[in-house]
């Protein structure tokens, strides 16, 4: 499916000199929305995946759906604050300043393996600190999910050896 | 399905004298996150629904699945600054202060039938103003569909004639 004619540039958002790339198209599509979370579950289906981890905000989006369909449960990692219950944290390095990640402590069971799902890898910081956060809680993390990938970032050299999908890549 | 005993109670969250009610548990469980999307669809089978919404960010865990159930879009009613694109914003009382939600202003088709898809429904004041902001852009909300409802705080009555469903309700 032609998934990149779905998304919408958006010069400046939300800093200027950012193109910001808008998915809301694609989720009003019906037949895109069904079609793109079989296809980020498809190269995992052999993969024995035991959880689905999203990632606040836009990962809630797309997490559950791969979630069913890979027959799995869904845990949320969330901005600090947010998450009820005990937690774990991890604070990462951004272009300017940081920024902290929570997990419930009983999110993982021990060796589960983990995908972990958003919507955007970009530089990576954020899907890096997910993953820390998975393997402190003793999961495995099989691999990430992304609609979009801005490949001219490298963002997946800071993920190792994992298994990483994209359905759109901006290279 | 025994929805109950998947919700677990965090007292004191996010502030004293609140009970919070953690869904983590239900979402971490295959059969019954599979199960609570197929039940929160199914009052609205019949309804020609043409967009599911979902209120940020717990409703982007639901709304999109019920979405694929019901055949039709989704799109996220977001808080303030998250949205890329142009939109529409209502500012609405809570107890203590306000709060405004967005939505794009390209969001819904005329005339077009919207179910809006949220965790839980307590008082009832972001339902409402999600709902008045799907009327702001000329959409029909038909109706309102919830995991959680707080029955003993009278949310619904806030939502007129509309079609209210929960699958948990705490009297």
């Amino acid at each position: 499916m032609d998934y990149q004619s779905l998304i919408r540039d958006i010069p400046d958002f939300p800093k200027p000199g950012i193109i910001f790339k808008d998915i809301t198209p694609l989720l009003a599509n019906a037949e895109a929305l069904d079609a793109v979370i079989k296809d980020m579950a498809a190269p995992f289906k052999d993969q024995k995946i035991d959880l689905v981890v999203g990632i606040e905000s836009r990962g809630f989006i797309f997490g559950p759906g791969v979630a069913r369909q890979l027959g799995c449960g869904f845990a949320p990692v969330r901005k600090p604050g947010k998450l009820p219950y005990h937690t774990h944290s991890l604070t990462y390095d951004l272009e300017y300043g940081t920024d902290t990640l929570e997990i419930h402590v009983d999110a993982v069971v021990k060796d589960h393996r983990v995908l972990i799902i958003d919507d955007l890898l970009a530089t990576g910081g954020t899907a890096e600190a997910a993953g820390k956060l998975i393997a402190k809680i003793d999961g495995i993390v099989v691999g990430f999910g992304f609609v979009i990938e801005l490949g001219f970032l490298n963002g997946r050299e800071k993920l190792g050896n994992t298994q990483v999908e994209s359905l759109i890549n901006y290279t």
